[in-house]
């Protein structure tokens, strides 16, 4: 097996969207980290432009916030297929997915996309609200096949 | 203050390339994750292309874990302008930049993109070994200014 373990998933096999536990790692004090592989785009069939995945960063790592106190990161995968979700001593599966539904549905209400300008964002010409609220709609109109991930 | 951590950083008045600690939390048993801001593009002036941004997520991914066991994730911005580097109870920056500077030299020495096909990966078309190393060339050659965040 490879170091990293998105390597070591067979991309051929697994159903978007979906949401996986990618990896799990405990500390050497006992705290728990536990990295989620949130996909929306099929794998090598489509994926999400980066206008659109800079938005749904921004507004997701907005609002799970006021959901779960226990986030570290959610942050894009180059592939442009999914996110990564990082957690901190958080291991209940079905909240994860009931977290990502609320944050989806505060992202369909949205009137904005926060911190998009210059001094708050690195790229603040590039984001798209109608484009984020797009792929949060498509992912939630697939919320009860989140946790089905193999064919 | 708000939230999440990069908006509250002034992306008007950081220098790149730098690396900088952006957030550090400490779990309830007492272990620390530490999320450093690696940014190879100055905010709203210039970015890396995804393609380039992709392949460098897959080559550090990659190299990284041959020179530390404690690394979480390295994951791109969705502003193209940088990555995030994800740390378990490691809190010595300057290592970490040595261990950045190792695995850039990795990456000009490497003749493949690992994991750069359907099987391993969400979009295996979307690589670019040259940009990738176009990309690490350029913020290896600023190795003296990655310590200087601001102006
Ligand atoms: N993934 C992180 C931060 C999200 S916003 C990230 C943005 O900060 C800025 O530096 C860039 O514009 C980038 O796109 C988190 O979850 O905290
Ligand atoms: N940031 C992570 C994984 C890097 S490779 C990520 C890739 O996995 C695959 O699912 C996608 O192609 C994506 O681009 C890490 O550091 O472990």
């Amino acid at each position: 097996r490879m170091n990293v373990e998105s390597f070591n998933l067979d991309h051929n096999k697994v159903i978007a969207p979906y949401v996986r536990v990618a990896d799990r790692k405990t500390g050497a004090h006992g705290d728990i980290i536990v990295k989620y592989d949130v996909r929306f785009s099929q794998p090598n069939k489509e994926h999400m432009d980066m206008m659109a995945v800079h938005s749904l960063e921004h507004l997701t790592a907005e609002h799970i916030r006021n959901h779960a106190d226990y986030v570290i990161d959610f942050g894009p995968m180059g592939c442009q297929t999914g996110f990564y979700l990082t957690v901190l001593n958080h291991e209940d599966y079905d909240e994860i997915l009931e977290v990502l539904e609320r944050t989806m549905e505060d992202i369909l209400e949205a009137d904005e996309v926060p911190a998009s300008n210059e001094k708050q964002c690195g790229w603040a010409a590039h984001h798209t609200l109608e484009g984020a609220k797009e792929v949060a709609r498509e992912f939630l109109s697939k919320r009860n096949e989140w946790h089905i991930v193999f064919a």
